[in-house]
């Protein structure tokens, strides 16, 4: 068994897949079918160039209603001197698309013709006029539509490789098709594999994972335009892997082996495509997803010599034909959902984009002020998911979870930033190149918030997503949002800050940490602080004096988090060293990751706040009351991106649901406690 | 009847439409349905934000393949100084995503662990080794993804009024959810009306109008995330109308009633709406698509008195019931296919967006340098249709054509310009406002060309396509090419103009009207220049000597053009008098201009190319050979950009397909006539 991966560069992977599937023919739009003119062939992609059939319009059309005659009869018509036109031989009511009659080259717009009858009204207020009369001239072919204004049979309305739109189809139809040549989509396997997956839906125990990649695999074919199909989980068997991926070769273009694509015992994917075919490439350069297996294997059988290239070429006429190629390419997606969804992105895209005939997705990049230190390994191509905001002038790309099981980093992510392979991770302020997700006026409508998390920054998101803004919240604790401030990296920041001296909140850290910046602070809500502990309270804890017990392992905040400076503040008051407490040093970055600690029993206890209790089914000890506040820059306090938040402080919805979360108290909502 | 429209500026129609609904209760989400979580519901609205109802991990799991440990039994593990730990008791052989054992901590990746019975191997080369053997100490939770590192129970996973992607339903899945609450579709009955129209694909006659519009209109409501219904076409019957709308009404979200809406006799739809419910706007003030027609009626029946939002106080507590409303809203959508498509986007679009709870369209938007005066009403505001590239430092905006009913005008478009209300129009060389269609990307890779038209810039546009460029041309004739070069408003123009005195092409008016600018010029085909007439010769034309015949209706190319210039020349060797050739000032801006104005009639004979004549199955009376070269400034000549242009002119399959077209001649494509 192979443990090391042998990675090799990205460009190289993509480059072999590339030159193989070339060899194999497979490097081209893979077919073709015609299908009726409807709003189902949206997205689709043309296959062929359209030609007009027919012009439009396809006879001389009066652009308006009125009376059509011919400009020669009009000479000499002036306001003072109006010329009359008998109805019949001279002048021909017609409404706009009608056609003009074969003797006449223009026409007069029914507001510009009298009725004889009537004297002085408008001829469209009379019925059949026997006379008009009209007081200016017009040029030959005024107010017509000529024979092919829009299109003349023959010209090109589309070219081949063109995804059609509404509009499109329009042209299509006026150009004479009532069909359409397309590419056929590919159609493509999704295999998931390992015996410790199950389906969505699941009752969960320990060790179960819960397979919903191929959801979202799935979800990214078909709207990259290809045709996913799902298959159930295959169990980790060599033999019932092997058929179930010739099962599919058979009826798909492409197939996706997810998950077992790591060194670990279950890792069946590079074996199977060994067997079946060539293994191409085993581990590529790239964070995340770096164990990725490219191969192509043969579609009827299980018996193929490994040099799969030399067999194709005797066979090169008949794989000219679409759908006939023995040979097929099967990718190991990484298990990782971050490292699965990317995987698809690069080598998957291209080859879908390749089989339409379409151009490949390129998503817009923009250059971006990196807020954090980034490490990456030097030899990898690492894309890092990153909220994209503009604060003040510049516009910021602060790092998400670099987890690659954190499928709601990519989620939450506004772009990737691409740390290319030789460089050794980026400095905070540099500059990096960031592929972007969303659109610039959406991100230019992102309030970016860092500082201290409270459960009410998720009521915040939803309310604001409501009033076309958008919360993009990192969790650095309370003084590191001060700090981020000071550097200009955020629009504003959840602090909690207590003066150990004086009892009061935010305003003397404010003045430490962001001297010379003139701010307004305003109160969100007051909140409790307490113990979390599991249901029951099994160990019998009463509060910080029991802290210090052996037999208690205790979760703590990060430094800088304002429930670390209380905790701290009261420590001290009780005279109670740190060093004492068992998991002191254990650091959760949020409350909620300090409940979640509790309930797995990870720790006995931690210090946080009422709801984060709640929400895990844990009890709650409460200890201390202490205010939240926002905390602005009075440079953008005043823009119209915060308006809608502050807004929310007075709505009266926003406040009924933050004061049905356990342990919050709204009264304070709004008060302004500074500004500067 | 009333013949003028009342137009009222765009904002207060707006406004009114959105006013009534509310007072409807109908300016918000309509409804909300539960479906499972699949591939289909990619771009699907949330109707309810998504919390989570698990914790994923939702155990401790480790995050590598390895030996789950207990930190503290790794402690003093050096390089020189290993440590021992006996598997099962101390070390416990883990895959990726396996949960640790209850009494592990840490998890040391395989390749950092030595197997004891065959020492100085991995430990995974051993199946079962008794104990493992490292040389490094790991502390606690390293290598573990620990519960909940990815979503906590009771989070925020997304927002309502979100818009699902492929990631977001892995997240969704995730947190514990099969399914999901999303926005119902909103109903969209599309009815086209007119006797004129007939459906695609039908033999057309002269006066038939093409049913296209409802096409459009559906897969523009597709795209939106509506759901369409397209109604067979409606004769202009105003009773069958009225039964035909109340009918989609019963059934139906929004009523779109399609053409009828300007002020001719067929003029059925303000009245429909009158009749069967209120009529709130009739004409608003916009290019295109001034006729619009906004209303609301009654679902049930036509007896709803005028002043419907009386009745509706009265039903509130009723409407507040999704799909319960007795109103529902009718647009009059103008009958030209550009006017039809704008409203859609213009007034549908935000009310369908309002109805799914999700932000309306937004089109990025970039200044660019117009490239021609536009003309504007000063009353509208005026969506002129403009193809966008980048050509230099500049990004320019080329207007083109203005017609409603030039539908390849939205399909060419790359963006909208606004020349707002109150603006009489703008000169050339003034910054626009363009909402772009396409990506930046995209339009960084667009060449513009300009000039004078030949077919093979056609052919030239659909084999561009195919290398990842797109051709945006303009006809301007040739003089008009070199003009907008020296202007720095095209990349590249085609030019076919001759000396009179020299017989040399296109140097000596390089020279004239580009001075100073360095070019390259590159022959791209010889070609015939001969008089196109009717098939058989009617009017036994022979040769440019018959133009002045009385009974000949002649067809001239536009001043600048390079086959202007060709009859000028030659009339002048022949001394005919211009002002002999009845409808020499009859101008068309191309040679299929030209061969559509033979074709109907309008003409009996223009000078163009034989493929023109070809194309619309003309007679060719052939005369002159004539050489066509693309002129290109040597600033753009060494651009990327232009790079696969240069490579088509020694493509064997591009000179082939050139080949094929009547009249031209390959021979010289691709060589270098000058280069500065």
């Amino acid at each position: 068994m192979s443990v090391y991966l042998h990675d090799i560069p990205l460009p190289d992977a993509q480059t072999r897949l590339k030159q193989a599937l070339q060899e194999a023919d497979l490097w081209r739009i893979l077919g073709a079918e015609t299908i009726p003119l409807s709003e189902n062939a949206l997205g689709r992609v043309t296959a062929e160039p359209v030609w007009a059939k027919i012009s439009s319009p396809h006879y001389h059309a009066s652009a308006m209603d009125g009376f059509a005659v011919r400009a020669v009869s009009t000479n000499g018509a002036l306001p003072s001197k109006p010329v009359t036109l008998r109805v019949g031989p001279e002048a021909e009511y017609v409404d706009t698309g009608d056609p003009l009659p074969d003797w006449s080259n223009a026409v007069i717009p029914i507001e510009n013709v009298e009725s004889l009858e009537d004297d002085g009204k408008l001829a469209a207020e009379i019925r059949n006029p026997v006379s008009v009369r009209i007081r200016a001239s017009v040029t030959p072919w005024s107010h017509v539509r000529p024979l092919g204004e829009d299109i003349v049979a023959t010209q090109l309305v589309l070219p081949a490789g063109h995804i059609l739109k509404p509009v499109d189809l329009g042209a299509i139809a006026a150009s004479g098709h009532q069909e359409i040549r397309v590419a056929r989509k590919p159609k493509v396997a999704i295999l998931p594999t390992g015996t410790e997956l199950v389906p969505i839906g699941s009752a969960l125990k320990s060790g179960d994972i819960l397979e919903y990649n191929s959801l979202v695999i799935a979800s990214q074919i078909k709207s990259m335009g290809g045709e996913p199909t799902r298959y159930p989980i295959t169990k980790d068997d060599f033999d019932l892997l092997c058929e179930k991926v010739q099962e599919a070769a058979r009826t798909h273009d492409l197939v996706l082996l997810n998950a077992g694509s790591s060194a670990g015992k279950d890792d069946f994917s590079s074996k199977v495509v060994e067997k079946l075919g060539k293994l191409l490439v085993h581990g590529v350069a790239v964070r995340p997803g770096h164990p990725v297996i490219l191969g192509l294997i043969d579609r009827q059988s299980s018996t193929l010599a490994p040099s799969a290239s030399a067999g194709v070429e005797n066979q090169k006429s008949e794989l000219l034909t679409p759908g006939t190629s023995h040979l097929i390419p099967i990718i190991g997606v990484p298990g990782y959902p971050v490292s699965a969804a990317l995987t698809i992105d690069i080598f998957v895209e291209p080859l879908i984009a390749r089989w339409l005939g379409r151009r490949p997705n390129e998503l817009p990049t923009e250059t971006a002020t990196l807020t954090r230190k980034i490490v990456s390994p030097a030899g990898d191509d690492d894309f890092v998911r990153v909220a994209v905001g503009r604060v003040g002038d510049r516009l910021l790309a602060a790092p998400l979870s670099r987890g690659a099981g954190v499928i709601t980093s990519l989620v939450q992510a506004d772009g990737l930033a691409l740390i290319p392979r030789g460089k050794q991770g980026m400095e905070a302020g540099e500059q990096v190149n960031v592929h972007l997700y969303r659109s610039r006026s959406e991100i230019e409508k992102t309030i970016f918030c860092i500082g201290s998390h409270d459960l009410t920054l998720d009521l915040i998101s939803q309310f604001l997503a409501d009033h076309d803004r958008r919360l993009a919240s990192a969790n650095v604790g309370s003084q590191g949002g001060l700090i981020a401030l000071r550097r200009g990296e955020a629009h504003l920041a959840g602090s909690h800050l207590l003066n150990p001296e004086t009892g009061e909140y935010n305003i003397s850290s404010i003045r430490q940490y962001m001297p010379d910046i003139p701010v307004k602070v305003v109160a969100l809500v007051g909140r409790e602080q307490g113990l979390l502990i599991k249901r029951g309270n099994p160990k019998g804890i009463n509060g910080l004096e029991d802290l210090p017990r052996i037999d208690i392992r205790f979760v703590n905040r990060q430094r800088g988090a304002g429930t670390r400076v209380l905790l701290d503040y009261h420590l001290k008051l009780m005279t109670i060293n740190p060093e004492q407490i068992v998991g002191y040093g254990q650091e959760e970055y949020t409350h909620l990751g300090v409940a979640a600690a509790v309930a797995s029993g990870r720790a006995d206890c931690g210090l946080g706040i009422a709801a984060a209790a709640q929400a895990l089914d844990l009890d709650f000890i409460p200890l201390f009351q202490e205010r939240y506040d926002l905390v602005i820059p009075t440079r953008f306090a005043e823009t119209d991106l915060l308006t809608p938040l502050f807004e929310l402080l007075t709505d009266g919805s926003f406040r009924k649901a933050v004061s049905q979360l356990p342990g919050y108290d709204v009264s304070v909502m709004g008060t302004i406690i500074l500004e500067d």
